[in-house]
């Protein structure tokens, strides 16, 4: 038997062919419409040609497949049948719209054509039946119109032209004020135009206007605006498109009729209420025009009483049908309402969140599913301020969107200058080429920060992000004069001066002139519930990077259940530390560098204190100190610069000069070609073991202190970049024969874990061997991804890897989202080594896709015991572990269902 | 039944209980000892104590297993049978030797004891029995006198006073001239020294003499030296010694006694002819104290013609058993030929070469056995000019031996000034802080390079290898004072001035005062047929890396059989392109571009038409461009001191400084913080593709113009630094876009291939995709070490990776021995995923691995095609492939009889 070509629907107490189900074969619309068929609601008659057949189309190389034409003759048949019109006959006329409807949703990008089946003959037919001229000849040139744009490719403008000469000829100035005959005389200029400019005749035949319009369906399945849509949004280019024919039904024929738009809730707030809005005596293009201002749905109460009471019962039976918010389109002919088309209602993050806690409490829906219909990304919107969506605005520049949320402020063009302004009460946005850890004081003072170079992971961007605060990095078109306190942009005539208005949005990297007005962010009651349900689902645990007291609080509030990293040198770059870390570095001395050292460790025992008590009863995984030592000396280039200048002044004699040239030699001894993969993390643990004594030293102190106080502390020492265990052997016996000296000699119960971070890849190659000494891993996916591909992610950025995202040489920016097929084989790889050798190894990741919702589907996927990311992102990764345990779960029984059906 | 202990050997027409094949348990000197006697040479009568026994030694702490004594009791007793003496009987006194003997030869490193079992009274029995009162008091204080410093720990210059204070009684100056009764006096005046300084009486008793011997020597196995020598030379510690007690023979009983060496051929030239030494009327120890001038061992022939006649025969028996030369000791005692010990022979690199031909052709070993014997060690020495052996130095300091061999001049600090020297003359050696491309000529010039900076990757370490030029590189504690032409040693007084001779030894990174005689390198004819033997054995295909027509010549001299990695970047270094390469980075317009690129078009094809011809009929792997373009530009650092001296001094308004400061800007724009990981290779060449673009250009139309004059060409375009396949479907569609154009318009037969390096991480991981586009893979296991470790080569040598290797972390430099565990292992999945897709891939390596001999048994085992490597290496790696298969082949019988015994 062949396979069924046309789906019937419409029609009153009648089941349709198809169904919700069938979105592959009939498109989203198709489905819909045979859909609301099968649940007594008012659809027109009508018939979808599949998706296999437009496939067939291209296959024959733009021909219909055997037997379709009498098949779809047919089906007319059957509509007029149903309608009691005649296609074609002039004096009961059959007209019908043809529409496009693809399985995913792709608005705008396909044609449609309505009034279809009218002509010369038949216009005349329409003008007696309606005893309504002037509606008849309105209908014909629409039909015209649209059909020689969409179908014959005749300009649009030109079109537009010939009505405007005529309400010129007629000195009027819209559109209503034309009357029949002018709409006759617009028809016969139509007609002329397009044999003029396809050399062809409107063609008259209706079955000939049925055959070229589903035709040019067709077509627009790869019209170029098309392809590039689905190629923006990862639509597969073979799916093709469903054309569905519906009988015409006027909601322009009278008062009694009109057309609108509905949403079972509020798209905006999430309320449950009856929201749309509709035009009295008018077709859907006019609403789409904007001409007339349409009036809330709820007025239809006092305009078409009937029609009212049936559309209310229409938003019970769609919500409770699709036990989702659902947006609707209908028409209303002569008080009779007709259904057009349903699909889910797009909605904010705020509406998305109240709906999905409402129909739980509803019974409509499961705590599942409202875990399901969340997105990561709208959770994400409600955790940052934002700038208020009834803000309309252009930005003057855009960078990399380094540390979401909105930001509003004046520039100020130093850290010190932003502590001043803030002192005296100002709001200021800390504007830099690049930021460097002096400037800490003043990010920390600044609403948000923008950097004219660097990139994500540049020191503004991890700062910013850690403080939770919005930046925006690497905006490269300015251009920033710091003497002169100013900033122009690149090919714009803009000049931004110290004490201007600018506004950030962090989300995007967009910089705007002026004060925005922004809205706060935060978690609702409703958003807590559903990830609290989400919580119950999800198998990853959730731990949060944080590197002090309040960070690690802000996410315990938002349910972190342990630190996943804790990096140590944000604490050596503090204000008060740096010149201790900086003496150390310069000692000459084994007495010089052990007196800097007991300082710091004051200090570093101090600070641990204050996370393991915010984290109390919690794990805390801290890492020991990863970066090469000349971070934290002066930049080369400044000090080479200064030294020259005083050379040349003949300033060499004095002891600033000595000074800073000793300096000098000290950078350019720790100098390196390539620091990323220099002399840091366990490297420098081993060559220089003091800081690492000193660190574990404050570590379990910190945690002795504590649970001599009744605190309870899980401490989870981490040695960083290991890529032999026998870096790590070494390492981790110091660090026990330390912390169980200590913990003895103190007397206390406290247990605590030696591990490393997976961040090279040999150690990933090598996990089984680095499990015999470790006792968890973390999977550091950023320097992973950094070594795995050989990509230095600062210089990548703007150099090639932007370029390479956007040609689609890659698939995803590898540092947002894990690049599963190498790096990921990695840590798959590395995870099953390890497991093997020691079965209880503790599993995470710590890198910043720790909070990217696929990378941790991927995470759930491999069996990792958690993932760690920075504290805003920790809802959002509560939410995707949940969502990935759905997904598989779902994916498992579509699996079985597969074996059964075998 | 238990272990057997106790091995016999010697005396006349008996077997011995073990043979040579017994090194493990009886060491080599017992199991050679026993296999001696075998084979019926003289061995006086003797027991070996196994490494059995040490070891259980070791596990009682300290004490004999049970029943050793007896056993030790019953095996003294049957050589006293076999010699006709009695152990501790004055009148027929039985004296023996106790030496160590482990599996492995750690010469000088343990104990020997020898005229053991003589005391007060046998002393007496012994001057009756020899009628020789002096021998018999000199035999009784060496005993006591070794006895003591081995097994009484007394200081051995104290013996040597009393001796010496007996000699100034006497007024004599050498030993001989001491009497019997001077010997009594010493030997009274020892045993008070013994009973002073360690509380106990001399032990009188033979029986507890050869305990503590036998202790002693167990105990020595563990001495601080031989564990020293143990971790030097990679032997296990607990493998033990075995104890060797021999009957003694005396070589200093009269004129028809002595003492000698034996080596069966020359061990210098690899001659056959009686090569050895003698001292007549001496003992053993009296050759090693070098008192005496030994004879050459063929006046043996005159001075004892009975003793010649059976040593001749020793020399041929010998020979053909072990048939290896041998080196061997013997003692000629009254006339009696005595064999003490035989082992295989040191040799120099010359000799070995010479013997293994020789011995070939005479048919006493196979040629895989001759291939076998010359290790790529001594390969090496024989390609490069080196230090004559004779020559005695001390080295004033010491950097990496960037490149071998030796080399001698005057110190020059310019590359200017040395092509100025050289041009009048002179021989100069390079000294510069580090060099750069601009160094190129100077570097030419010199006879080697000696650099304070950088590592076995430097640019003058990388260069030189090309030139097969002998350089040290990265030698810091020279200070190199430029301006004034000099440098100093840290740390010593040493001042070298422009003009001062010194020497370079490439090989260990030596620096030396003065001209030292240097002698030439090459391959002898043996060596050549060696070599060809080597060729028909090995599996792996050998290439070699070479960037001119001079280096291929060279190569292909050496046996090269392609090209596997031709770097295009080193042509554009080249003094008469880098302007060229300059104006096409710093092009404002396409035009500008395209004019330099012209210009490198036109001389690309001429340096590929060169290399192309020089390896006529072979292969040739040309990698396009690598480097990131900065490398082609001056120094940042350079030109900021540069500017900041001009805007100091107000200069700012010159063209000069307007010039300087676009260099400099766009220096900056191209920075990278690692450039390792930056935008280099085929990053590069897809974000530029006009440059990769020319190339291709380059090589197809240097290679249509040969194939037109009839010369063989195969071109392999190489895409480096590939992570994703998409980065090679991109450049792959282009490159062969051009190529087939250019050859379907020259109407030629070309065929070429395109493949890529392995050299990301991310590439072995995926190599199944790649293995899609490419049709060749070779493993660049430089940048594929560094990035599987995260070590920047460079950087990480001084900073802690010597550190590492010295301490052990690391049990081998990874960039000198391929890394099997973690580097190796992604080599093996990315060749097995990539043949899995490709069955037909060719696979290659052209990382300095390709010359290492370790690496290249790896490379064999996993089924490469070939490896590639410098010129100078190429011999090297021939050897080295057919090694790995004749390994391979034992390593499966044995296993095979592992099999079979089962």
């Amino acid at each position: 038997m062949a396979k069924k070509r046309i789906y019937f629907f419409g029609g009153k107490d009648r089941k349709a062919d198809g169904n919700a189900q069938m979105k592959d074969l009939l498109g989203g619309k198709g489905a819909n419409l045979a859909e609301m068929t099968n649940i007594g609601l008012p659809v027109p008659p009508g018939f979808t040609i599949t998706t296999e057949v437009c496939k067939e189309y291209y296959e024959f190389g733009g021909k219909w497949p055997d037997g379709l034409a009498d098949e779809v003759k047919e089906a007319v048949k059957k509509i007029e049948e149903l309608s009691g019109k005649k296609f074609g006959d002039p004096n009961n006329p059959l007209l019908v719209s043809v529409r496009s409807g693809a399985k995913i949703s792709m608005p705008g990008m396909m044609d449609t054509i309505l009034n279809l089946g009218i002509n010369d003959e038949i216009v005349e037919g329409l003008a007696k039946l309606t005893n309504n001229d002037r509606f008849a000849w309105d209908t014909y040139r629409r039909f015209i119109q649209m059909f020689g744009d969409v179908v014959m490719k005749v300009p649009h403008e030109k079109f537009e032209e010939i009505i405007q000469k005529q309400k010129d000829k007629k000195g009027v100035k819209q559109d209503v004020e034309l009357t029949a005959e002018d709409w006759k005389e617009v028809v016969a200029e139509y007609k002329k135009l397009i044999k003029e400019v396809t050399g062809r005749e409107f063609p008259q035949d209706p079955w000939e206007q049925l055959e070229m319009a589903i035709n040019a369906v067709f077509e627009s399945w790869n019209n170029e605006r098309a392809k590039i849509y689905r190629k923006l949004h990862g639509i597969p280019d073979d799916l093709g498109t469903a054309v569905n024919v519906v009988t015409m039904v006027y909601g322009n024929m009278g008062d009694d009729c009109g057309t609108g738009v509905g949403f079972t809730r509020n798209p905006s707030t999430g309320e449950k209420e009856y929201y749309g809005e509709y035009l009295q005596n008018a077709q859907g293009e006019d609403v789409v025009a904007g001409i007339r201002t349409p009036k809330p749905v709820t007025e239809l109460a006092k305009d078409i009483p009937q029609a009212w009471e049936e559309l209310k019962k229409v938003y019970e039976i769609l919500e409770k049908h699709y036990r989702d918010m659902q947006d609707f389109e209908f028409t209303i002919e002569k008080g009779q309402l007709w259904m057009l088309q349903t699909r889910t209602g797009k909605r904010t993050a705020q509406a998305a969140v109240k709906i999905a806690y409402d129909m739980v409490q509803e019974g409509l829906i499961t705590k599942e599913e409202a875990v399901e219909r969340i997105s990561p990304e709208q959770l994400k919107q409600l955790l940052h301020p934002r700038i208020d969506p009834n803000e309309k605005y252009e930005a003057i520049a855009k960078g990399l969107p380094a540390s979401p949320g909105a930001a509003v402020g004046r520039v100020v063009f130093s850290a010190d200058d932003a502590v001043e302004w803030v002192d005296r009460g100002e709001k200021v946005i800390l504007v830099r080429p690049e930021t460097t850890p002096e400037d800490i004081a003043g990010m920390n003072a600044a609403e948000g920060i923008l950097t004219s170079r660097g990139g994500m992971t540049s020191h503004a961007a991890v700062v910013a992000r850690g403080m939770g605060k919005c930046c925006v990095a690497g905006c490269e078109v300015l251009k920033i004069n710091e003497e002169e306190k100013y900033f122009t942009v690149e090919g714009k005539d803009v000049k931004v001066k110290e004490g201007d208005w600018i506004t950030l949005n962090g989300s995007t990297g967009e910089v705007i002139l002026g004060a925005l007005k922004t809205i706060p962010g935060g978690l609702s009651k409703e958003a807590q519930a559903i990830l609290s349900w989400a919580d119950e689902i999800r198998k990853l645990g959730v731990r949060t990077n944080a590197d002090t007291p309040e960070d690690a609080r802000r996410a315990r509030e938002f349910g972190a259940e342990g630190i996943g990293l804790c990096r140590t040198e944000h604490m050596f770059f503090a204000e008060d530390r740096i010149p201790w870390v900086r003496k150390m570095i310069m000692a000459k001395t084994k007495e010089e560098r052990m007196e800097a050292l007991e300082k710091l460790e004051i200090m570093q025992t101090e600070d641990f204190k204050g996370i393991f008590k915010a984290m109390e009863g919690l794990p805390v995984t801290v890492r020991l100190l990863d970066p090469p030592l000349h971070e934290f000396l002066p930049p080369r280039d400044e000090l080479l610069r200064e030294l020259t200048e005083m050379e040349v002044k003949g300033q060499t004699n004095t002891p600033e000069y000595e000074e800073k040239k000793k300096i000098y030699e000290r950078v350019n001894e720790l100098y390196e070609f390539n620091p990323m993969m220099g002399h840091r993390g366990c490297r420098l643990g081993i060559t220089h073991p003091e800081i690492y004594d000193m660190q574990v030293r404050a570590i379990i102190n910190a945690a002795i202190d504590l649970t001599k106080q009744g605190v309870k502390v899980y401490p989870e020492i981490m040695i960083p970049l290991v890529g032999h265990v026998n870096e790590l052997k070494f390492l981790e016996e110091r660090v026990r024969k330390i912390a169980d000296e200590l913990i003895s000699k103190a007397g206390v119960e406290l247990h605590y874990l030696v591990g490393t971070m997976i961040e090279i890849p040999r150690a990933a190659v090598t996990a089984d061997e680095i499990a015999e000494v470790a006792e968890f891993f973390s999977f550091g996916t950023n320097d992973l991804t950094q070594m795995t591909f050989g990509f230095s992610r600062d210089d990548a950025q703007g150099k090639f890897l932007n370029y390479y995202v956007e040609t689609g040489i890659l698939p995803e920016d590898p540092f947002q989202t894990l690049d599963q097929t190498g790096v990921g084989k990695l840590v798959e790889l590395a995870a099953n080594l390890g497991r093997k050798t020691r079965s209880s190894l503790k599993l995470g990741i710590c890198g910043e896709h720790g909070g990217d919702p696929k990378s941790i589907h991927f995470c759930h996927k491999i069996g990792l015991n958690y993932v760690s990311c920075s504290p805003f992102r920790v809802p959002i990764a509560r939410l995707a572990a949940a969502q990935a345990v759905l997904a598989e779960k779902k994916e498992e029984s579509k699996e079985k269902v597969q074996e059964a059906g075998k």
